[in-house]
């Protein structure tokens, strides 16, 4: 792998869970909020159309899974097996944003 | 951990290492672009301001050491050594976007 596909990689990571909604509207949906206005309401500060913006790139990059029911009419959201693809990546910037506080405020 | 402190960490992590420009610019110093006009240079795209307040925002994380040299008057940029504490970040996130951009283009 050279240098520049691993930073393309990288930036492809960055680009999928990065920004400021991604992770949190993940956390959101795996507490159990499906629902759109429920997602929402754990999250008061998104606005309508982010979280669709969001969603939409979530379920794009296969993380989240949509589902639409008939009747009653209703459009559920939850959170994909591949998610969990992501775990390691986020165990690892769990543990280094801790040390990072850490290390940011013994200085 | 609670879960809203898992979040933070996570946030954190996103925060020092998100965006378009900051690991290409880790990069770019690490391939010995030690002057700021050198890492402007290997980056075209990214402009003067853009580049400085990156800068900043990585000598504050602890990711950059700045260092003034008085005779010549010189600036010099280098990776520091707690960079290297986010190795085992960056190694997942290389791995997981190789992954993603395998899985997103077969289906």
């Amino acid at each position: 792998m050279t240098e520049e596909q691993a930073l393309k990689y990288l930036q492809d990571t960055l680009f999928v869970v990065g920004g400021k909604w991604k992770l949190p509207i993940l956390r959101a949906i795996h507490s159990g909020n499906y629902r759109f206005r429920d997602i929402q309401r754990s999250m008061p500060l998104i606005t309508t159309r982010v979280l669709s913006k969001e969603l939409k790139h979530l379920e794009e990059n296969k993380l989240v899974i949509r589902t639409v029911y008939q009747s009653p009419l209703a459009v559920e959201y939850k959170v994909s097996h591949y998610m969990h693809s992501l775990l390691p990546v986020i165990k690892e910037m769990i543990l280094w944003g801790k040390n990072h506080r850490k290390k940011i405020s013994e200085e």
